[in-house]
């Protein structure tokens, strides 16, 4: 396919090892990791729900869904317009915008940008300071603290509450560390976590990530499911990321 | 030593394998289970620590907590007379009476029984329904289903935050999918979780137990530990329960 005028200088082309989805990023800014694949397999939605994902960055978790679910629309919010841009051109590289659409704009103004309850799935990968993942370096770090304030767990939570309908979804992949923070604010919201995964590098080592599904409305019996391994050995991955969680 | 006198009808005298301790407890009634086993060793006390454990039960977990921390005195409330009758034998057959103390009385009465932060660490490890444990009979499950009604999530964590002193410690094992009731119920009362482990029977199963550390007026910040996962194979333990967690 012609890449000429979608990318911009010091872009690249990535392949998303998925249906042969094809993602734009910039090496110097954010690049997806982990957590948006396993959260784009951790989320479930059907061919009736509209889809929201909060902070989408370069569109990764959208682009995903469009193929790990059957979403009829998916719409990626985000606040900073160069990603926006990035993001609306991925979409249009890989010919999917008749189901996601790129908005531009601050998840605190959700409700100056979309009406209460029209989305069935809100997910959400926000930043957060990643240790460990090999990622971090100084200008991720300003980035990512900058970030950090202007979306927080109070914030995400406010917003998906805002945009769910009465039994809609949120999927959100954040550290283990904030879990009491995150169940807090999601309680406040009528958000009910109802799933919850740990994911853990190696079956040793404490979690660095948790998938939460929460339930608007829901009753209070939450299923923890088994751990989630990466890793069995250095640079070898589970049989169980590679058949549930894809490449 | 001279069980006569100390045993009464249909009781009998079972091996902790734990220093030599031993417990009285009757087939008929509740006999003790790994979560027991686990907490007490889950739980950390200091030796100038007054230490509590509400629902004792049979002792057990005063017991295991008199080898498995240098505690100075450790009180055990039970609320049925017969069961705080057993453990005092217990304690007794045990030459314990020196650091265990066995009261009879109602945890939701601790205010009248004990004064306002006494303690330094409190443990609890309340009926709920096991499934796939084993141990449910006809009945267990009438047993357990009154001590629901008198012993709730939120009447554990109101106790524990009247007995505790500030920056006391509650060690509490419960099922995973109370989570969300525990959490809400202990930041209530100003119960921080700081810690927590899942239990897994299996590393491809879900966790059947979960072990909380709350730290009263602590911060927001939880460390969740590497699963505990149970049996490596049917019948063979994991090298990690024998060693951290076992003898």
């Amino acid at each position: 396919m012609e890449t000429k005028g979608l990318l911009k200088e010091g872009e690249r082309l990535d392949d998303l090892e998925c249906d042969g989805l094809r993602l734009i990023q910039h090496p110097e800014k954010f690049c997806f990791g982990m957590d948006a694949v396993l959260l784009s397999s951790f989320a479930r939605a059907d061919k009736t729900h509209r889809v929201i994902d909060l902070g989408t960055g370069t569109g990764v978790i959208p682009i995903l869904l469009s193929s790990k679910t059957r979403a009829k629309e998916i719409v990626g919010l985000e606040i900073q317009t160069d990603m926006a841009d990035m993001a609306s051109r991925s979409v249009q590289f890989n010919g999917l915008q008749e189901r996601i659409r790129i908005v531009s704009g601050d998840l605190r103004e959700s409700k100056t940008l979309f009406s209460p309850g029209e989305f069935h799935v809100v997910t959400a990968n926000p930043p957060y300071m990643k240790e460990n993942s090999g990622l971090l370096n100084p200008a991720d770090a300003l980035s990512l603290a900058r970030h950090e304030v202007c979306c927080n767990i109070e914030d995400l939570s406010a917003a998906a509450a805002y945009l769910l309908g009465e039994n809609g979804r949120f999927f959100l992949v954040h550290r283990p560390n904030r879990l009491i923070d995150i169940i807090t604010s999601m309680k406040k919201h009528r958000l009910e976590p109802k799933r919850m995964t740990f994911v853990h590098p190696y079956v040793w080592k404490a979690p660095n990530l948790v998938l939460i599904e929460a339930l608007k409305g829901g009753g209070s019996f939450l299923k923890v499911e088994e751990p989630l391994i990466v890793y069995e050995s250095p640079g070898v991955y589970t049989s169980r990321i590679l058949e549930k969680y894809g490449k």
